[in-house]
């Protein structure tokens, strides 16, 4: 309970910074700010909820979310000159969110039995999906899409991690930690070393 | 409920004319326009029923407002030589469209027991969001973020108004209507005296 | 039943590939192509069972969609270097897949005792705006949009179709496939003289 609670509110943090950071370099007042600092949040979570019909939303009932969001977007912008430094703890968050979010989307899968593929991908939605609402609202192909970024893919490859654990004898929390940490360490090592993709060619 | 009616007629044609306006100087043609200007109107309430599962949605079940938006879409595109004259109409119907629907929003989340922050967050959503995905439909940095329209400002400053007056003594009616004039009343100073939130200084 | 199978899986078949096209066009790694090919064909029935309030999505609940679109996009990706030679194929499955998915919105629609035109709606809705999301992510103005393209428009006709042919003593099986084939048709006869709707004299 302790580390999956320290994990969420790291992951909602990053987020939130992520999103206040994009939303600064577009030049949008303070109150657009807060609404893509939100969206990015929230965003993967909530189109998880809507897909499997946990409605009312989560955030929608639980007002400390709110109170996270505008106090991470605050802070945010108040270290702004100082975001040189900020940069690799923006990465470090942003990944561990990443690990987080995807381990909470495949576990919520499981909860209302979706066979394995759905629960994979019902955790790189929750991961993935408020990022590209973020990219969407500010007019840019989303960063999920961009190379060098592999987004998507450490969370597939996670989940797929994640599944594969269950065949063998270790404890359930256990294979959380691992399931996070390889997405976390996969996803740093991808951005560290600039590791892509290849595209398709189009001949 | 007369007061009821009347407004919530009067934002669904103005939101369904604010899209069909803003469909024609994209060029679209007149599929294109009607798809606009349904999803203006109704866009911020089906985000609204979904996020609290209130399903299936409004409009869906009541084909009057279907007509309603079609009619408006109609009578906009026959009166854009006039457009100009209609300008002002069109501020005072918008600005009217948003009061209401953030208390349509707010009402929709006190129905569900929701706290307070996330009836606000309800109410905006419910009053801004058509004009989002309108603007993302068009491939545009929606208004919402744009600087000089405090749309969404508005909302949360009649929201809290909105929860300020509860704890007087006054009658829900009256505490309904002073919320509505106050969303449409900031918001038409703002626009006529051109009033912008601070963007944040990047440094 | 036979007939309802083979023209899901060609629906589902033909927006998968349409997708990874459009998302080889944009340059996007392998990863994006995948996503692109998913949400273009699993879009337009999601929000159609969303707003319906049918949770868990379909899709979600049936890993074969799932295996189909990978490799309905796989299969597009080797054949790249022949898609002058499926150019034609793919209009034809595409136009097929609109007229189906029309049917199928148009028929859950009746099954939630919707009115008519909810009804028309939601089966252009269900046949549409998987496109939409696609073209929205990829940044662009939705082809739904673009003149020359009648994409909604043989939805509403179909649909208008389906609703008069039931006021006549057919079967309801004639009735399916009479409302496919004319929307496939107008759609196929529109491409081929290239008919657009008149757009909107801005005056």
């Amino acid at each position: 309970m302790e580390f999956f609670t320290f994990i969420n509110i790291g992951g909602t943090i990053a987020f939130a910074a992520s999103g206040t950071l994009a939303a600064m370099r577009k030049d949008l007042d303070i109150f657009g700010l807060l609404v893509i600092a939100f969206v990015t949040s929230v965003g993967g979570g909530t189109i998880r909820d809507v897909l499997i019909g946990h409605l009312p939303v989560r955030w929608i009932l639980d007002s400390s979310i709110i109170l996270l969001i505008i106090g991470s977007a605050g802070i945010t912008v108040l270290l702004r000159s100082k975001i040189e430094h900020l940069d690799k703890a923006l990465t470090f968050f942003d990944s561990l969110g990443l690990g987080f979010f995807a381990l909470r989307g495949i576990q919520e899968g499981i909860s209302v039995q979706l066979n394995i593929p759905s629960c994979i991908i019902l955790g790189t939605i929750t991961a993935c999906f408020g990022g590209v609402i973020r990219d969407i609202m500010l007019n840019e192909i989303p960063a999920l899409f961009r190379t060098g970024q592999l987004y998507a893919t450490v969370c597939i490859v996670g989940g797929g991690l994640f599944f594969a654990l269950q065949q063998l004898n270790i404890s359930p929390e256990l294979i959380d930690i691992m399931t996070v940490l390889s997405i976390f360490g996969i996803r740093t090592l991808a951005i560290k070393k600039n590791i892509s993709l290849p595209k398709i060619n189009k001949m």
